[in-house]
C-alpha cells in the first residue's frame, strides 16, 4: 500500500501526472525528465516464446522473447536471411500465420502483505489467447485492443509458470490469400497484404505487459467525461467508477499551469462513487496554429476510511468543442424533383470555428505494431506538423495506436480522426463477430474518448463502396456508431469514408483511361473533402539500394524483389513505379536516379497541385488528405510522403508550400501544354488563418519575366478571395517547363510557383 | 388471482389468444367472435373534464369527458358551431392550447383481497401530465406513447379521486404558429399546421384506460424475440422478463392453426426468467400477395409455485426475414474518379425475395387519434389492400397507431415502415428533449418490434433536407438508430426519408417553372425508390358542399373556407385546386362539377403514371408510395386517394390498375402533344408475380384502331421484360384526347389503357 500526504505536496503529485494508468510503466518510458519517486508496485516479466502445431502441444524449443513485440520478430534468427526488408524476404515469415504460439514467463511469488493482491495486466494482445498460470486456465480473449486485467493471487505458488498461448492468424477463408481473410475479425486488415503492405501478419504481445501488486482497495473502474459549455467558458466535470471497496471516499483535483483550479470530493457508496462539478474560466484545446492545446492536469484518488490514498489515477485532459457541420454551399436547395437528400456535414468545427483540415492517412509506422515507441511516433508527428498538417486519418486498415500516440497528439494540437480496425471487406452480421466488435470497440472507445486531439470516430475504410459491399444496414457499423454515441457523444461519427460528397482517389498523376491528368481532374470535381488521393514517386536511391538486388537495379522490371516493394503489379497499370506514365512526360530514363528524380518530381507536383486546389474550393470543400504519410517498411515505390522510417520526400518541401495557413494560389487547369496555346490561369489568395490579412499586390511572373498583377483586397479570417485570369500567350517560350511564379513584394513568404510542361 | 388449469383445457386458452396485453380490454373490441370467459380484471372509470388557467387551479366546469378521446370533443358544446369542419371553423379550438386540462374519476375501493392490487392503467396519454390520487401526485410524464401503470394500492380510500392534469401544448417557440413549435418535443408536428391539415393540436388521454386488479405475482416485464434461420426453416425463440414474485415457473406454448408447435417451462431465478428453444418447419408470414400472413399463437403463463397460473400474456407472431438490399445497378462502380459511395440499399427483400413495394403514405386518419378504433383503421386498410398496396409508409408528421392497426397489418400482409414523430425540423441536441426521445422511442420499439408487418423503422419526414437542417451527425437521429438495434436488430432503420438516390416530390401535374408535366419528370428521373410523390384533385361535390359555404361553391376564390380546407395557400401556385394547371389543359371550367371532374382526371393520369413509370424501372427503382393514402378531415382539395373518413376518388380506380401484379405496360415520354409530332412509347411487360408468365401478343389501339403488336417472350417471375418502339402519326387524330391501348388477346385483364392529350 504507497501512502501519500493528500494536501501540501503538490509537486510530488506533479511528478506522476503524465502517467494516464500510473501503475504500467516507468515514467522514463514516456520520455519526460521527471523523476518518479513513487514507490513501485509493477513487477516486470522475462519471456520465452515457442511455437506449436496443436494447441495442447508445448514448444519444442523456446526463444528469447521481447514484450512488447511479434512473434515474428522473436524468431528472427531462424530465417535463412534476417533482413527481411530485403527483395521478398518477408515471405519466410509465411508459416508462422498458421501455427500456435506460446510465450512462458517463469517467477517467483513476489512478498504481499496480507490486503495485497497480484495481478497479470497487459494493454495488448494479438490477437485470439488464452492465459494460464501453472497450468490453471485463467483468460481466454479474442481481441487485441482490450486490455487484460487477470488476478494470479489464488493460484500462486512460490515459483510460477505463466503461459500465453496465442492462436494462429484469423482467416475466415482459405481460398484467397489476402484481406478477405480478415473479414471476420477485429485484426487490422492490413496486413494480410496491401498494396503498399507486405502479407506479414504480426502476432503476440504487443503492448505493455507486467505484474502488478494491487491493494485490496483499489480503483476497479473510471470513468471521466465533461461538457463543454457553448460559449467555451465553463464545464461540467463528471467522474463515476466502482472501487473494490463498498466505502470511502472518491476526490478529483484539477491543476492548469500548476495551479489548483477544481477540488471535489464525494463518498464512495456500495462500491461506487459519482462526483461533478463545475470548471470555470476554462482555457480550451485548440489545434496548432489555431491557439494553444491547452492542456490540464486530473488527479484522482480513492482514500480509504482512516485518509489513507489507496489508489490513484493521473492524466491530462483538454476542453475542447467538436462537430461536423455543413459545408456551405452544400445545403443549396437542390433545384429538380424529386428531391432526394443534402450531402452530409463533412466541415469540422473546432471551438465553433469552422475550419479546412490539411492532413494525411496515417498507416501503420511499422509492420510489427508492437515495436512501436513514443519515440517512433514522435518523429514522424514531428515530420507532419511540419508540413502544416493539422488532422490524421488513422485509417481503418491498421491498428489504433499505442496511448503515446494520442498523448504526443494531445499536446502537439494535430487532430486524428480515427479509424475502427474494418477495411474494403464487407464485415457480416454474424453473431460472433459482433460480439468481438462490440467488446474490442467498447474498449478502445471508453479509453479514447477523452483525448481532445479525437475529433472523428469511423467504421472503417471504403466500406460503402463495391469492393467492399457493406451498407448503411449492416449490424457491425451500426453498432460502432451506437457504442460511439453510448460512450463519446460528444465526437463526430461517420460509417465510414467516403461518405456521399466526399471523394477518393485518383492515385496516379495520369489517367489514361480517361487521358486526364491531376490538374484536370481537380478543375472538374467538387467534392465536400478529398480524404484520400495519392501521387506515387520512387524512393530515393539509398533505399533501393538495400531492397533491391544490385543487378535488378537499372532499368528496373517487375521481378519478385521489385514487385514485393510494390513498384510494379501493386495497382492499376505500372503501378506504383509508374514508369509508363514517366515516359509519357519525359521519355525513357537513362538510369535509376533520373528515374526517381523524375518520379520525385512529378509527385511534388501533383500533391501540391490537389492541396492547393481542394483549398481554392474552400468553404465548399473542407478537408484534403492525401494517400498516405509514412509507411511501414521501406518500398521501392508508393504515394507516402515519408519514407520508412522517417525519411522526407523532396515532396515534403512541396506539401509544406502548399499548406501554409496563408499564400498566394494559381487555378491551373492542366499540367502539360502547348505552345500554340495561351495560358489561362486564375488568382487566388487564401486565407486560412484566423487573422484578416490586409490587401496588397500579386505579381504574376512567367520564367523570369512579370506578365501581370492583381491588387488584391483584404482577405477576412478564413476565407479566400478570387481574382482575376490571367493569360499568356506561350509561343514566346523557350523552355519545357513553365516556371509560373506569384509574387507578393514585402510578403515574399506569401509567394507561391509552379512547374508545367509545355512543349 | 385467476386460476386456470395448466393442461389439457385447450380450448380455454384459445379464447383469450388474441388479447395481446390481456387485462386492457373486453376482447370484442378487437371484433372477434369469440367469447371471453376469464374473469374480468379491469374496471372502467368514469371520467369528466375541465380547463384552467394556473395549474394549481380547478376547473370551473365539468364536461362529460370520452375516454380515450380528446378535450378539444368533450368542449365541443361550448363551441359557437360544433360542426367545425364547415369553412374555418377549426379556428374555435385555438384558445385550448394555452390552458390546463384536467380529467377526474372519482369511484369507490373495490374489493380486494389480501395480495391484489390495484393499478391505474393507460396506453397513451397526451402529452406532459400529472396524476394524482386523492391529492398525492402519483406520476409525472412527458410523452404520448409510454404505457402509464401507476400503483394505487398504498393511498386507496373509501371513496377515491383520481385526476390527470394535462399541460398546455408544447411549444418551443411563441414566434411561429407552426410545425417549428413541435421541434422540441416527440408530439406528431402535423397538428401545428400543414399544407393539407388543419392547426389543431389533440390533448388528453388517447388510448385504452382503466383501472386493473392484480394478483400480487404477476409479469413485471417480458420481452419476446426471436430469429429465424437463412432458409426460412427453424427459429430461435427467446422470452426473458422479470417477475413481481422472486420464485415460480414460466411457460410458453406456441400454437399454429390450433395445434401445438412448442412448449417450453423455465424456472423463476431472482424474479427474473429466462427460455429459449427452437421452433422447426416454418411457415413464414408472406405479404399479401406473396403468399400467406401466416400468425402463430403465443401463450405464455406465470405460474406460482403451487401450480397456479397466477399471470399471462397471449398474443399472435409471424416469422419472417426482412432486409434493405442494395438497388441492383446501384453499386456499378463510378466510373470518375475521386471516388465517392455507393447509394444505399433501398430494396425491401422478404423472406430472401426482393420485392418492388407498391404503396402509400399514411396519414393520421382523423384530426384527433384518440377517437380511432379497429373499425375506422380496417375499412381504410381494406382499401389500401383494394390498390394492391404492399407497403404502408406511416409518416413520421403523425403518430405512431394504436396496436389494431399492427394487428390488422399482420393479418391482412400489409407491409408497414414506421416512422418516429419528427418531421421537417432541426430536432436539437438538447439534452431534456433526447430523454424524452430516448424513453418514447424506446417504449415504441420495445412494445412493436415483434410485428411481422414492420419491415422498416425510420427516423422521421425529411429530416436531412434543407428546410429541416438535421444531419446524420443529430444526436436524435443517431439515438433512434441505436434504440432500434438495441430491441429490434432484425429490422432496417432509415435515418429519414429521402436518403441519397431516393426522391420526394413533384405535388402537382405540371411545374411551369421547370415547363414540365408529370410524363417528362418521371421519364427523366432516376432513382431508387420514390416514397412521396403527389397528385392533386378537389373532393367530391358532396364533400366541398359539407365544408364551404353555398355562395362561395363557385367559382372557387382564396376566401378563409377554401383555405382553410387547402384550395388555396397550401403550397407553391394554386394548390392544391390548381385551377391554373387545369386552365391550361382544359380551359376555364364552367362549375364546379367540371372543374372537380377535371382535376380528378388530372390525377387518376398522374397516379398512374408515376406508379408505372417506376415500376418500368424495375429493380433499380423498388418503390412508389403515393402522397397521401388518406385524410385527417374533409379537405377542398389534396393529394388524397381516399377522402375522409373512407371515400375512394377516381383515382383509386387508376391506381388499382397501374399496381396490378402483372400487366402490360407503355413508357410514355410526355402528356400534351401536338398533331405534327409523332407518337412515341415504348412497351413493357411487367410481372410483379412470383411465377412466371408465358409468352404472348401485345397489341398496340391508338383511338379504337389499332397499329403495332409485339409477341412478347415468357417473363420471369419479378422481372420485367422492355419491348420495342411504337411510332404512331398524330395527324390522322380527329380527338382532343389520345386513347392509347395495350391489348393482351386472351388476357384482357393485363390490358392497360392511357389518355394524353393532344392538339
Amino acid at each position: 500500500m504507497r501512502t501519500i500526504h493528500r494536501k501540501g505536496n503538490y509537486s510530488l503529485l506533479f511528478l506522476i501526472l503524465f502517467v494516464q494508468i500510473n501503475c504500467f510503466m516507468p515514467a522514463e518510458v514516456f520520455g519526460y525528465n521527471t523523476e518518479d519517486t513513487r514507490e513501485t508496485n509493477q513487477i516486470p516479466l522475462s519471456w520465452e516464446v515457442g511455437f506449436h502445431k496443436e494447441k495442447s502441444q508445448t514448444p519444442d524449443r523456446w526463444y528469447t522473447a521481447t514484450v512488447p513485440g511479434a512473434v515474428q520478430l522473436d524468431l528472427l534468427s531462424t530465417l535463412e536471411n534476417p533482413d527481411w526488408h530485403f527483395a521478398d524476404g518477408y515471405k519466410q515469415f509465411i508459416w508462422m500465420e498458421d501455427v500456435f504460439f506460446t510465450y512462458r514467463a517463469n517467477f517467483q511469488k513476489p512478498v504481499l502483505s496480507a490486503n495485497q493482491q497480484l495481478f497479470f495486466i497487459s494493454k495488448g494482445i494479438d490477437y485470439r489467447f488464452e492465459i494460464y498460470l501453472n497450468g490453471t486456465l485463467m483468460l481466454e480473449q479474442e481481441g487485441m485492443f482490450t486490455h487484460v486485467e487477470v488476478n494470479l493471487t489464488p493460484l500462486l505458488k512460490k515459483d510460477n509458470e505463466l503461459l500465453v498461448t496465442i492462436y494462429p492468424v484469423p482467416k475466415s477463408n482459405q481460398r484467397h490469400t489476402d484481406r478477405s481473410q480478415a473479414d471476420h475479425s477485429f485484426k487490422p486488415a492490413v496486413s494480410y497484404g496491401w498494396d503498399w503492405h507486405p502479407r506479414l501478419v504480426p502476432s503476440g504481445i504487443w503492448d505493455e505487459t507486467c505484474l502488478e501488486v494491487r491493494n485490496a482497495d483499489y480503483i476497479k473502474e473510471m470513468d471521466y467525461s465533461y461538457e463543454l459549455d457553448q460559449k467555451l467558458e465553463a464545464a461540467t466535470i463528471m467522474v463515476q467508477g466502482i472501487s473494490s471497496n463498498q466505502k470511502g471516499t472518491a476526490r478529483l483535483e484539477i491543476y492548469f499551469n500548476n495551479n489548483p483550479v477544481f477540488e471535489k470530493e464525494s463518498e464512495v457508496n456500495n462500491f461506487s462513487f459519482s462526483l461533478s462539478g463545475n470548471l470555470e474560466d476554462i482555457h480550451p484545446w485548440w489545434p496548432y496554429e489555431m491557439g494553444n492545446p491547452d492542456l490540464y492536469d486530473f488527479n484522482f484518488e480513492l482514500i480509504s476510511s482512516d485518509g489513507i490514498v489507496v489508489d490513484h489515477k493521473s492524466w491530462k485532459n483538454g476542453f475542447r468543442r467538436v462537430r461536423l457541420v455543413e459545408n456551405r454551399g452544400a445545403i443549396a436547395p437542390n433545384e429538380l424533383f424529386p428531391k432526394s437528400r443534402n450531402e452530409p456535414p463533412f466541415t469540422l468545427e473546432i471551438n465553433n470555428v469552422r475550419i479546412f483540415a490539411k492532413g494525411t492517412n496515417w498507416v501503420n509506422p511499422e509492420v510489427f505494431p508492437g515495436i512501436l515507441t513514443r519515440e517512433r511516433y514522435e518523429e514522424l508527428l514531428e515530420l507532419a506538423k511540419g508540413m502544416h498538417f493539422n488532422l490524421l486519418r488513422v485509417w481503418g486498415g491498421g491498428i489504433v495506436n499505442k496511448e503515446s500516440f494520442f498523448e504526443l497528439c494531445n499536446e502537439m494540437g494535430i487532430m486524428v480522426w480515427q479509424e475502427f480496425p474494418l477495411a474494403c471487406n464487407n464485415y457480416p452480421d454474424d453473431p460472433s463477430y459482433l460480439t468481438v466488435l462490440k467488446k474490442e470497440a467498447t474498449s478502445i472507445v471508453k479509453r479514447l474518448h477523452n483525448n481532445p486531439c479525437l475529433v472523428i470516430w469511423s467504421g472503417g475504410n471504403e466500406l460503402f463502396n463495391s469492393w467492399s459491399g457493406m451498407t448503411d444496414q449492416s449490424l457491425a457499423l451500426r453498432w460502432l456508431n451506437s457504442i460511439c454515441l453510448e460512450h463519446s457523444p460528444g465526437i463526430p461519427f461517420i460509417p465510414t469514408s467516403p461518405v456521399m460528397g466526399v471523394g477518393h482517389g485518383h492515385y496516379i498523376f495520369y489517367d489514361k483511361n480517361k487521358d486526364e491528368d491531376v490538374f484536370q481532374m481537380m478543375y472538374r470535381s467538387h467534392y465536400t473533402a478529398l480524404t484520400e488521393f495519392g501521387m506515387p514517386s520512387p524512393s530515393d536511391p539509398e533505399i533501393i539500394h538495400k531492397i533491391i538486388p544490385e543487378n535488378e537495379w537499372f532499368p528496373p522490371s517487375p521481378t519478385e524483389a521489385w514487385k514485393a516493394h510494390h513498384a510494379y503489379g501493386a495497382w492499376v497499370g505500372e503501378t506504383w513505379l509508374c514508369t509508363d506514365i514517366l515516359e509519357k512526360y519525359f521519355g525513357k530514363a537513362q538510369s535509376l536516379e533520373q528515374l526517381i528524380e523524375w518520379g520525385q518530381t512529378l509527385q511534388s507536383i501533383g500533391y501540391k497541385a490537389i492541396y492547393e486546389s481542394a483549398r481554392q474550393k474552400w468553404p465548399y470543400c473542407s478537408m484534403a488528405l492525401n494517400w498516405c504519410f509514412n509507411e511501414p517498411w521501406p518500398t521501392a515505390a508508393n504515394n507516402s510522403i515519408i519514407q520508412y522510417p522517417a525519411l522526407q520526400k523532396p515532396c515534403f518541401e512541396a506539401i509544406k508550400q502548399a499548406c501554409r495557413p496563408v499564400m498566394a494560389s494559381a487555378v491551373i487547369p492542366k499540367f502539360l501544354w502547348y505552345k500554340t496555346e495561351v495560358l489561362k490561369i486564375n488568382l487566388v489568395m487564401i486565407n486560412g488563418s484566423g487573422e484578416t490579412i490586409p490587401e496588397g499586390k500579386m505579381e504574376v511572373w512567367v520564367n523570369g519575366r512579370p506578365v501581370d498583377q492583381w491588387d488584391y483586397p483584404e482577405v477576412q479570417a478564413n476565407r479566400n478571395v478570387n481574382g482575376p485570369a490571367v493569360e499568356y500567350q506561350l509561343l514566346e517560350l523557350k523552355d519545357q517547363w513553365i516556371n509560373l511564379e506569384l509574387r507578393i513584394p514585402g510578403n515574399n513568404e506569401l509567394n507561391s510557383d509552379y512547374k508545367l510542361l509545355v512543349r
